[in-house]
């Protein structure tokens, strides 16, 4: 099928467009695509989307484009792998990377890629289980029951089969979803970052844009290239302005469903958090200058802060428009009435906005405690990470399944073992500065006369106590780490490493605040949005999209550029631009690669687009395909307005922004010699 | 007169203590200080406090303790000048330092030192000259009145006397203030910093506390002591819990009578600028961490920014409190009542509330823009401000005084000279470090695509141009600086100094955002503002005290301590209790000189105490004394709950903190050998 033409003059997008939502793929929004696009997807074309899209377990999205198992993601979503693979000699960040075969394709250490393979509603079974429990014993029974429902839907496929239960709607519906897990996942190609990320954190959630933020991975199995059935085929042309486009991926979380006390705590919280991120951006920032193997070391996470800073603020910078906490309030005072009209919701559900506002007190209350003591806050950095999954994981380990924490049950523990396992390096001089700063950060939370702070630091100052920890443990070595994980409890408690023992030590603490947390906060503020869930049902039915939890979702669109300030954003940019905006110093230097190859280049090339597709964090590396089921983009980025839309979606500004599948193909063909790999992408 | 003494059990204070207000000396509370207190400040005693106390330009407060000018204050307040004095081989912020006899003090390169000596009324004047103004015409119109004033009132005494409009009750009331001059004020004794601020800043804004933050000064008047003839006599036993105390100094400024979207503006920039304090912070603790010379260079910038952020960060805390937000809507919704039921006074100030509200729009849209180039951000560190004085200078003074920018009318040329022409050492590396950041966040905050961005860097890095502008200058040197001020336009003119060349480069823009600040934001909150404070005074009086204003103000309190959820915080801590709290490591080390006169020290000797008297920024280095004018401590911070102050007074947990007097006796004799300094202290 071959994409529309349309005039330039009706590139300006329209005052708004109707794309809101992300849809599951058992609930897609099918009469509004036939009203407004006359579009209808088919089972087939559904279950092809669903078997050719895949997740980055960590945090992002993924498709397969060829039949050996090629996987497209962005650079951003494999620079850790980037940065682990990578040494003070052979810089692949820098430099990008090339396998020239299967035989160069190195494996990266911590990447779990995930494909659906079957969605199961298990409502009533989960409801059964939590029926009429409030507090400790209702999370213990979700543990329960959850442990229990992934462990038979895994079955004897642990290593390649992974279950997760997950709560849509806030509760109102429970789904098991199986995916297939691959967990040999080699790094084929990346660019290097300065084209990866062209423009840096100043262009970051910009656009226009220019960036070739790509990656592409091979899956493996059994040693040989994964083949799977489905796959997307690629389409050289793109979309046009005006196509309808559709994104599949996994956005992370939204919060579009939460009451007004929910998102007055999430303002605050935030608030906290992001004045953590900048204080921590400028101990990365000035650590980077230190030479340029310390920037090395340190730019993954430098990036990571500068993105969840950014992001961050956009989401504050909503949460203090006084138009969308109007709009919440209307919409929440609405549904009240709803409720308080009928007799039997509103004694079901009337009380449920005042118990969460309840709770939300005692979440403030704790807050602290809890993100520096169970979240670990305090001690950042490797080390601390290994000992706590150590530790926890002897204990928990020796527990039947349904009795654990829910991070140690049997679907969940081969992702946790390869982390723990994982060859990566680690900079002790790197982690001293994290760790020092984040136990500085502890005393100055928590207070010098807490109890807890008393305990971590004793008499000793929080770089002493670092430098100590660090100076004293053998977690750097995987062996080590592989042989206290296979010892179990005896061999933790015969450990006499640093970081073991302070791990041990600070777990009454972390498990009573987590206790605390789950019964006072998490289980009220579960049962009660579960409530309202009912209440939504009950006037709107079904046919709303549930908010965001990692789970694959379809999002429809148009390629369309956005009214700025009165100014008109065109939905495209091109080769030529991103050499014009080429300064030569970072983060504004094309690489000499593009340089040296700018005179093979179409200058026309399309290189970026905007799409009103509703996207947020955990997309990116996302395709984007027509109606065919062609890849016509990949989602990296959205624009600054799409911020806002982890709480509402505004059709006027919300964009998504992606590579040009064009660009894609030009760039592997014409810039890095890559021909095999652009032919095995378009099949040809 | 001796002090009252109280039973232990009279110790736990009131609920609420009704000490609210920052009073002008001349309109002090006299009959509830009567009511409450049976004290009437007499005109003697309001004299001789007003010409006892003293203020630091820079923005702290200070008193004269001595027949021959000596001055004290707080170490911080000091800080900036031991900094400047010390160098690698002599840190006075390490070891402290002590004048053996008048030689050996050591003139401060920037500090100047105000004592009140004159109040006149001057509101009809200014009101006359503004009357029917709007926008531009009222803001040079209020600059041409203040000038001439103030130039009319320091008369031929430029060098010894110094006038300033003052804005009271946000232009509800205009004085006119001279003061004595002190430019040459020498540094006479300072602490280790180590006890000067132990606990630094994880005790910062805490108590109980154990800090000796003192440092004296002497004031010289032609190459001579200053023989002031008004000083604060001291005494040794102090205050005891309960007793009525005083403290004269001058608070920097308070929001209490802002309206409510001033409020939600000052809310969302404090968020802003709390975001840039953080990062900025975790610049300087790294860049603090290459080593001990980098860590003394930058020690009194960290100090700073950590007060500033610790201080913002309990301001924000109030201002996203529902009680204090519910009171000031309900506040302003009664005053709002009143001025709409008289129709005189609705058609005069019916409109202020929303007028004012608008141009908070307008501010939020101009506020990065502002902050950055006419406030100076983008440009961080000593070079741009002299330049920027250079060249404003060379401008300005070539006008008449009365059209000149306020900073550069003849009453205030001797302080901005001063701070010229300082022999303060500047050292290029660390200056390097801010400017790159300061022009990096330029970039970030006003987008790589700004016009002014794009003029300041070009096709350049920030640290590129940060580099070449520091490499190129030669303004580090007083004598260059010197004849630029001398040489007026055409010094400027010809001058190829980069910074010079940076600073008229950017005058265009900053002038224009400046004047459409102060013609769309200032003035037209300021003519509203009046009104309201009208409004105010209509319904009941003059009786309020007036926002701070960076002038004398006295307050009256209690010795006092006060309930922390529910855990009684005792008035006094005490030597034994520092010994107790030091761990060896910064910043809980008690530094050498104390160890070794362990001995000698009355363990039971009172150390820092609170009070319930209403302080704020500003306020540090503010005597604390008795009705007798017997100074009984020395105010040097306020607990976490005094920072909410800025907007409301909370009577039942707000405190100040201060030094015991009998603490800073003992130090001086027991630890520093300064029997001397004591000696002259208590005029034995």
């Amino acid at each position: 099928m071959r994409v529309r033409f349309l005039p330039a003059v009706l590139m300006i997008p329209l005052a708004a467009i109707a794309a809101e939502g992300m849809w599951p793929l058992d609930n897609l929004p099918v009469s509004r695509l036939q009203a407004q696009y006359r579009f209808t997807p088919g089972r087939d074309w559904v279950d092809h989307v669903t078997r050719s899209s895949a997740r980055i377990a960590g945090g992002c999205s993924a498709s397969f484009v060829s039949k050996d198992g090629l996987v497209m993601t962005n650079h951003h979503c494999a620079a850790r792998c980037v940065n682990q693979l990578s040494s003070a000699r052979k810089n692949f960040s820098a430099d990008g990377f090339l396998a020239r075969g299967r035989a160069e394709e190195i494996r990266c250490p911590e990447i779990e890629l995930n494909r659906l393979e079957r969605i199961t509603d298990v409502t009533d079974r989960v409801k059964g289980a939590i029926a009429g429990l409030d507090g400790e014993a209702f999370k213990l029974a979700k543990n329960a029951i959850e442990a229990e429902l992934s462990s038979a839907c895994v079955g004897t496929e642990r290593q390649t089969a992974r279950c997760d239960v997950v709560d849509l709607y806030h509760g109102g519906r429970y789904h098991l979803y199986r995916y297939h897990r691959f967990q040999d996942v080699r790094l084929v190609f990346v660019p290097e970052q300065a084209i990866a990320f062209f423009g840096g954190d100043p262009d970051n959630f910009n656009f226009p844009r220019y960036d070739l933020d790509i990656a592409l991975l091979r899956a493996y199995e059994s040693g040989g290239p994964a083949q799977p059935k489905d796959f997307f085929r690629f389409s050289k042309a793109g979309a046009e302005a005006g196509e309808l486009v559709f994104v599949s991926g996994h956005p992370g979380s939204t919060q579009r469903q939460l009451t007004v006390s929910e998102l007055d705590t999430v303002r605050d919280i935030l608030i906290g958090g992001l004045l953590r991120l900048a204080e921590e951006r400028g101990i990365l920032e000035q650590y980077g200058k230190l030479g340029p193997e310390a920037a090395r070391i340190s730019e993954n996470d430098l990036f990571g802060v500068e993105n969840s800073y950014k992001g961050g603020l956009g989401r504050l910078k909503a949460l203090l428009d006084p138009a969308l906490m109007e709009q919440k309030r209307k919409e929440e005072s609405d549904l009240r009435g709803f409720v308080a009209s009928r007799p039997a919701l509103r004694a079901k559900a009337g009380g449920a906005w005042d118990a969460i506002e309840k709770a939300q007190q005692v979440y403030r209350d704790i807050e602290t405690h809890y993100s520096e003591i169970e979240g670990a806050q305090a001690f950042a950095g490797r080390y601390f990470t290994y000992a706590r999954a150590l530790v926890r994981g002897a204990e928990e380990r020796a527990k039947p399944n349904a009795d654990r924490l829910p991070e140690f049950t049997d679907s969940r523990l081969p992702e946790m073992e390869q982390r723990l396992f994982s060859t990566a390096p680690i900079y002790p001089e790197y982690e001293n500065v994290r760790l020092g700063w984040s136990l500085t950060k502890m005393r100055e939370l928590l207070g010098a006369d807490d109890p807890f702070v008393r305990q971590v630091l004793g008499r000793k100052s929080p770089d002493q106590v670092g430098a100590a920890l660090i100076a004293g443990t053998r977690l750097g070595d995987p062996a080590v780490r592989k042989a206290l994980w296979a010892g179990g409890k005896e061999a933790i408690a015969k450990s006499d490493d640093p970081f073991i023992g302070l791990a041990l030590a600070v777990d009454p603490a972390a498990r009573a605040i987590r206790k605390r947390y789950e019964r006072d906060v998490e289980s009220v503020v579960q049962k009660n949005t579960e409530l309202i869930a009912q209440a939504r049902f009950a006037r709107q039915g079904t046919g709303a999209y549930p908010d965001a939890t990692f789970t694959l979702r379809l999002s429809y669109g148009e390629v369309a550029g956005w009214n700025e300030g009165g100014r008109t954003v065109a939905p495209f940019t091109d080769f030529a631009g991103a050499f014009a905006r080429d300064t030569g110093v970072v983060p504004f230097a094309l690489p000499a690669s593009w340089h040296a190859a700018k005179g093979k280049l179409n200058p026309a090339q399309r290189f970026n687009f905007s799409t009103s597709n509703d996207i947020i964090g955990g997309n990116s590396g996302s395709p984007v395909f027509n109606r065919s089921g062609e890849i016509v983009g990949l989602i990296f980025d959205g624009n600054i307005h799409s911020l806002g839309g982890a709480f509402w979606f505004d059709g006027r500004t919300n964009r998504a922004v992606a590579v040009h599948s064009g660009a894609i193909l030009e760039a592997l063909e014409k810039v890095y010699g890559a021909s095999d790999l652009a032919r095995e992408i378009t099949g040809r």
